[in-house]
């Protein structure tokens, strides 16, 4: 048995209870045993599960994204609480590289289906979250739209959106990432399991490859047309900013959303081929930066700020006025700002032989009406880079905040209304 | 500028006339500049490109895998020798981490499309392999039909097989793997837009999660039905028994294939829902052996020889008949062995809500016709797993042997019959 597979093994068979008193701040294996140090264990890190927020949001971008919504196949409130809860217990201790439920690979009563899928057994960690929401539709199905924050509204249609419904919307949002796809996808794959009666899934979506990294720890990564992408991101190391942007703040709605977000994707079809056939001047002019170190043009360093008022001998803005980089700005968008955390996807090729790639653009927001809505709006109108994209897929979804010891995921949203 | 990123920087602009130079054993960044050490860079490695035999056969299987099949879209042959040379030009400098051209990805021309897509700028060599392939079609298109050797040709129908045509068979395949999906996809990516005007895509396959190692050094990864997959597979640590199964010996066909093998890839649709309800002693009988060490039934170890005579007190077979590892074995095959090298996919849900999930197998025979078809001609008869899974897309190809200093992809094939 090698040192990788004894691992999980001590953590499931010996190590359960102590990972359940444990509370959540557990870094790599240190739950009092004798583990191999995680800081040499790629992928052994545990992040941290419970918390005044969600983890997965201002979380260091894991590298993989396995993304599902969910839509409710029954309405009874008590089905969905069940359900809830038992996903924050699996969801737990999948975070802390256990299995959904001790033996639960392994079930002792070998005439019983094991209650998890196995295929994560001898994995590390690999920085797994689990991160959920509630679609518009959740509070209308379960009879509680008084509960619905009025920032949670179906997002308007955009100039260009070609939107395919059944990718679309949905009741509930689980996004798990991880630094191992296999993590990820295990973790969606077990709590559909757990949902089965109460949900079924609507749709998925596999990520690979950050981009918009959420700490100042991590270098921008690239994403499909071969540019950095966000520099200019919020970053967890900011917490004013976040408390401004993204977090839900006392008095923003109700009380249960006080510490939460509103996460909105976007599925964005990038038009790999017309963007490669574009000279590097065009590309950079689309972008507003330079290919090579990301930097605004006209400035030599990724982090410089943009100088938006540069203009040439001829008079001509450095900074096109429908570079994408300006129309996001703040200053293009009066102070707006959004926190994104997206990743690049490819799904093969379309039936013209072109690849289906693009970006799945995921961003927290404090108020999507407020935030992205305008944004958006000024971007599909107006952005350069229009012409390589196109939206097709779109959803927004309430996530409450972080959970307290023996807390369970929307607890607070739907006890208080027994 | 950080350390991830000068490193590509450097090898890009500085250090491309050595790597150009260089022959094909390099190791990590070892090309006579200052670099990291690679053994402490994940994913630093580099794999030898030239050699006896292609890479990303035997090469321990990296965790993921982007594959295409393309069809031609022109019958010059100098079309396609000029495109299968500059391939081979722009997947040796992608192994060492390069862009596919000197300054391809910043052109100093602006007014060009860069000629490299930039999306792997500042990325490890990830271990990347990049492994060709021709299919029967390959030949009768290019009116080379005489040079096909007789081991390629298309596979018989097998009992349950649902094919989909677009996503079956092609007249060139290009397996990319590597640690880094970036990397992978990029790779072929940029293959393809060499290859605009002379092939173009039929069909793609994003993989993850290695089954069937190809080394002794590597553990056996699970599938998706939570077990070890590929216990038995042979090694690269075995030359005899792959010069016996695997690499296609002088005299068996045309010469320019002596060293190659042939890849027989097939898209197995899991029936992920249905499996994760039967019960740990079904899923057991079905596979042959234990969900959780991997030992073969009535054994006690992962590596332990499967005993088939062994029968309980009742004179039931303790390894069912209709198991997988038995039929699958090279006692049931008359010593029939075949190099394995799969990976796991998810590609979201159907229009069921069902994971449109399973394994991309991929094996590499000496020949197809006495070795991979026999064997799932038995196997879709019998085999216990077949309840749980359909073949939903096929494909074979020839792959030639490696290539030797200076040499292009398919050159012994094509030069010959000038």
């Amino acid at each position: 048995m090698s040192a990788s597979i004894s691992r999980r093994r001590l953590l499931g068979w010996t190590g359960a209870g102590a990972a359940v008193a444990g509370v959540g701040a557990v870094s790599g294996y240190a739950l009092g045993r004798t583990e191999p140090d995680p800081a040499q264990e790629p992928g052994g890190d545990v992040v941290e599960f419970r918390g005044t927020h969600q983890a997965g949001i201002v979380t260091p971008s894991q590298n993989e994204l396995y993304f599902t919504a969910l839509d409710l196949t029954s309405t009874g409130k008590a089905a969905v609480q069940r359900m809830l809860a038992q996903w924050t217990s699996a969801a737990e201790r999948m975070t802390r590289g256990l299995e959904t439920a001790e033996n639960g690979a392994l079930p002792l009563d070998r005439e019983t289906a094991p209650a998890d899928t196995g295929e994560a057994l001898e994995l590390p960690p690999s920085s797994l979250t689990v991160t959920v929401g509630f679609g518009p539709t959740f509070f209308d199905k379960l009879g509680i739209t008084d509960r619905r924050p009025a920032t949670l509204a179906d997002l308007p249609s955009f100039q260009g959106d070609r939107l395919e419904p059944a990718k679309s919307g949905g009741d509930i949002c689980i996004q798990a990432c991880a630094n191992d796809p296999q993590v990820a996808v295990h973790a969606v794959r077990n709590l559909v399991r757990i949902g089965f009666g109460t949900v079924a899934v609507r749709w998925a979506q596999l990520g690979y490859g950050r981009t918009s990294s959420t700490s100042i720890r991590q270098p921008t990564a690239r994403n499909l047309f071969g540019f950095k992408d966000g520099t200019n991101n919020l970053k967890a190391e900011e917490p004013d900013l976040l408390d401004q942007h993204v977090w839900v703040q006392g008095g923003d709605g109700p009380d249960w959303m006080t510490g939460g977000t509103h996460l909105v994707a976007r599925r964005i079809r990038m038009h790999i081929e017309t963007w490669d056939r574009a000279p590097l001047d065009e590309q950079e002019a689309v972008i507003g930066r330079t290919k090579g170190t990301g930097s605004p043009l006209g400035g030599t360093g990724e982090f410089e700020p943009a100088n938006y008022r540069s203009i040439d001998a001829n008079g001509t803005p450095v900074i096109p006025l429908n570079s994408h980089i300006r129309l996001a700005s703040a200053e293009s968008m009066n102070g707006i700002k959004i926190l994104r955390r997206g990743f690049n996807f490819v799904a093969g090729s379309d039936d013209r032989g072109h690849l289906n790639a693009g970006l799945f653009f995921v961003c927290f927001v404090r108020n999507p009406q407020t935030q992205f809505v305008p944004m958006q709006r000024l971007l599909a109108a107006n952005d350069a880079m229009s012409d390589y994209i196109t939206h097709t897929g779109s959803a927004v979804f309430a996530c409450p905040p972080g959970l307290r010891e023996g807390e369970y995921w929307g607890q607070r949203l739907l006890e208080d209304t027994v």
